[in-house]
């Protein structure tokens, strides 16, 4: 294990909120702490990039902790872009990003800007770690998964990330108690069913709120989701190569 | 081959730009056109959704063409969303988003728009297609690429993209002549190194425009870069099961 490891951490719910104050007091333990992220909440942002209008990057204090802190006015990419590539003076060991104040498990996976820094820092090739918990609320016990964090970032820290790969590490809402362990996990094939909430605003034009049921038909004990069910925290290996190389050759016996 | 295939068109750089009115024009000769795209350009904003505001839609006419179009004010996987969920009567046999004025070849897939709409779809159970040129210009020369585009969408409803799958299809900016033919890929290990470039407003304050290099050093002939920079048109499939299988025994062996 690295010395003394330079910590980048970042998250999607934006610097203040407490899933990230939570992350930042655990890696103050571990190592040197630089924090970049969004002055504004950028949930379900995916992948999204800042090019089209400009950054702003502002050194902020936020608690008395020893950390150095940056607020920024992109979105979790762009915050890990800046990190890596303006801020810090050398590449990170890791990257950590959240505790996400909600699931990012199976296919929610894509839509997370949580997991989006991530893997945004594994692009980059620095080993990174996104953390959730299936807890929306504002004011969830994050204090409970404080030591599993620890144990998993060091864990990561001294085995070393596969390369190109980024841990996507969901909670149960549970108690120490009723949590059973940690589980390795495959994305479990879940998807969302959309339902439009149309409504008509007071100038009398339509407008909707999107909404939806979680569906999950998988059911293998082999997912993330089968795990969070039942009492572990899961843990992906996310990768950002995108291609299902299994398919190539079907694709090749095609004529054109 | 379906006999009257419904086709949803969507994109990134908006439903005016040229790039989707040519990708209409193929798909009208093909099949029931519903074109559902955001009124704005949405370029790099990866799998964004729109959670925390509200979204429009509204029925436009844009040309004089038979398809019937609805401008959106959310992102292209809101559109998709919005096109499958709410406005057409059954799911689509296909769903094609483009033409992309840009790459979105190797890690672009990442950041794009045009992929995540296409990917999207997939999620939902509808086959998918993107296609993008390599050429950011508002008046890039689509005329040449309609015939590979309609040859591509034709091989796609008949042999089936393999389910969880979308085609990521990239044209090289060449003429007719120059072009090779299709190839199968996979997705190049190539990335963005940053810079930042950084400025003064008028007001005094710092900020930053994101700018980069493209770095490919994968080099390898069985990758998207390699087929666009040899004279071919890249295909690509990708999937949203972003789980690496081959690591998950590596990590099953770490002590927590």
């Amino acid at each position: 294990m690295i010395d003394k490891p330079l910590i980048l951490v970042t998250n999607d719910d934006g610097i203040s909120a407490p899933g990230i104050r939570a992350l930042i007091s655990v890696m103050n333990d571990l190592g040197e702490v630089v924090v970049v992220a969004p002055n504004s909440p950028q949930s379900a942002m995916g992948h999204a990039i800042t090019i089209n209008s400009t950054l702003e990057c502002n050194k902020i204090k936020v608690d008395n902790g020893p950390q150095i802190e940056y607020s920024c006015s992109g979105t979790p990419a762009d915050c890990v872009k800046l990190g890596i590539n303006e801020i810090l003076r050398r590449k990170p060991d890791i990257c950590v990003s959240g505790i996400n104040h909600g699931s990012n498990s199976s296919i929610n996976v894509v839509y997370s800007g949580t997991m989006s820094a991530a893997i945004e820092a594994s692009i980059e090739g620095v080993p990174s770690i996104g953390f959730s918990l299936l807890d929306y609320s504002w004011k969830a016990n994050f204090e409970i998964f404080k030591d599993y964090v620890k144990k998993i970032t060091i864990a990561a820290l001294k085995n070393k990330i596969p390369s190109g790969n980024s841990l996507n590490v969901n909670f149960p809402k549970l108690s120490k108690k009723e949590i059973k362990g940690i589980k390795i996990c495959r994305q479990a094939k879940a998807f969302w069913i959309e339902k439009f909430d149309k409504r008509i605003n007071p100038q009398g034009k339509k407008y909707y709120w999107l909404t939806g049921d979680f569906i999950d038909d998988d059911n293998s004990p082999d997912t993330d989701e089968w795990a969070l069910k039942n009492g572990y925290i899961s843990i992906v290996p996310i990768k950002f190569d995108m291609t299902d190389h299994k398919n190539i050759k079907e694709l090749e016996d095609w004529k054109f």
